[in-house]
């Protein structure tokens, strides 16, 4: 076999790491995954991927292996493979030199990308968003993030930011968010603002089945259990699913007003096609469009699912290191010049 | 003089059709300009057009004209250049057919692009937005329209619709747009919005010297007087712009959130680069972003001021008319291939 087919993807999660191997057509071939046990800190859970990615390297020879991606729930600078902050990990991680470690540590060249980027590239690469001139990649679990598609390319913007759907403010003097500002759309449409809105009514004593069902622990309540009480019958539960897609469709309609995308690509746990709280965004986002034909707009649900974000971390891996063969490859070609 | 070295541009506005020849390098040799009179209808304002254009052509001769883009105030196809909607016009031009009317009445090929894109073209090609990998340029006037760059390159999107930042939801229950939904930040901080708050506050009876400089006449408050007003010193002129400044500057940080522009351009009459609504605006934005890092973001006036509209019109034309014969070229080139 010739040497550099495969290139390992690693998306680091708040509760699991996930490893895949991907060959040269993009399918995975290996997959894997660990607890992340973030408290241990990022030393320990560096050596974690490491070892991860040496396991994954293992099944098909070191000398196959092309590049590694890496995948970070956070803000981290795309450039230097350096974080600067994840909100969700203990110490937010500041500073952690992940992917020159991870280098060190493995031997390969290491490339790091946020997670919903990691997730737009993945869906634009092999999924949902493939053949879109300008698309909007939204991943809504825990967060809500994002990534764009323009020119039919993946964008990054400075720093690696764009995409960041999920800090668009809807509500003027809304809930605090973990960012700083008031009102973003991830403290009123994610995963823990379902919950978070679920709770305050059934401890505020509305008629609902769900209090039964989380056997009287508001702590148990999940995602999942408001949108499978709405689903059979539950108008408490049903009403929050409605009012989150709500905003999240508020978010979506400022986002289609600046980008006028044909393809909304939407995945992660929470939002699933055809569920209240998905036609609730798709609606609203619909019926507050104006200034571009929605009717030519598709929403399409993400096709790669729980694999996403380490497909799209390995395609990076692949993409950048492929870029920097090539910029070095010119850079040597090039005859001196003056200046 | 080799054929097709010149390019015309024409830039539809409410109150002037504005027109400039360009040359071969964008710079601007002839310029002119006709009042619009929209009351006219469509067939008369379009044959002013096409006299502007034939004007501008017989300084150079038919043979040295390589193509016409037009800018237009509104909803237009960009494919087929014909309107969809421009809301402040009468009767609101819906399947106005521009590009071919003008085509057939000028003898030249035509295209079309919405005003505030053309801003964007300019800025991009010409101005202020000229090596930067993402931009946002925004036009502050009557509305708020803007054009975005990515990868280094316009961005238009379905319908040539992208860029519309002035239609971003700001306040909720905030007024009325002429688009249909309520509180988009065009209403909140264009010129018009800055004089309805001044007349407003005017009539509430705060103290102000806005009614004397509008000689006692609510009707004659123009933006121009706000500002000058609050640079000497008004403070309720200066409260309605740094407000006004504030709203904008939301919507700049929702913008920064999905596009981590390196770069925004300001551009229009009502932003002046050090005036208290720009001060407020990029205060606003700067303070409101925590997504990506906000200090290597610039923010810059617009550069070609006046002309911008009118340039970023003719080089539209002159880029669409090339990639209109490279597409055929590649075509007629290619040997016939089983689909």
């Amino acid at each position: 076999m010739a040497d550099g087919q495969y290139v390992a993807g690693v998306d680091l999660g708040g509760t699991f790491i996930k490893f895949a191997l991907l060959d040269s057509q993009g399918q995975v071939v290996v997959r894997d995954s660990v607890p992340t046990r973030a408290a241990d800190g990022a030393e320990i859970v560096l050596e974690r991927m490491a070892a991860g990615v040496r396991r994954l390297a293992a099944t098909v020879g070191d000398s196959a292996i092309e590049a590694v991606g890496v995948g970070i729930p956070g803000l981290v600078a795309m450039e230097t493979g350096v974080t600067i902050d994840l909100a969700n990990f203990p110490g937010r991680w500041p500073g952690v030199q992940v992917a020159s470690t991870l280098g060190v540590a493995t031997g390969f060249p290491v490339h790091v990308i946020n997670d919903a980027r990691a997730f737009a590239v993945a869906e634009h690469g092999m999924g949902a968003a493939q053949e879109a001139d300008v698309a909007l990649c939204v991943t809504i679990g825990t967060g809500i993030g994002g990534g764009l598609v323009v020119h039919g390319q993946p964008v990054f913007g400075l720093g690696g930011a764009a995409g960041e759907i999920g800090h668009l403010i809807v509500r003027e003097q809304g809930p605090r968010c973990s960012c700083g500002n008031r009102g973003c759309v991830e403290m009123l449409a994610s995963g823990p603002a379902i919950v978070g809105e679920a709770v305050r009514r059934i401890a505020q004593g509305f008629t609902t089945d769900l209090r039964r069902r989380a056997g009287d622990d508001l702590r148990a309540v999940t995602p999942e259990m408001v949108t499978l009480a709405a689903a059979e019958g539950d108008s408490v539960a049903a009403d929050v699913l409605q009012e989150a897609g709500y905003h999240l469709g508020i978010a979506l309609a400022g986002a289609i007003a600046l980008l006028a995308p044909r393809v909304i690509v939407i995945g992660g746990g929470v939002a699933q096609p055809g569920g209240i709280y998905w036609r609730s965004a798709e609606a609203t986002a619909r019926s507050h469009s104006f200034v571009t034909d929605i009717s030519q707009i598709e929403f399409r649900p993400a096709m790669l699912g729980y694999d996403a974000g380490v497909i799209g971390a390995a395609l990076w891996g692949r993409a950048r290191h492929a870029q920097i063969a090539e910029d070095t490859a010119r850079r040597s070609a090039a005859p001196a010049s003056p200046a």
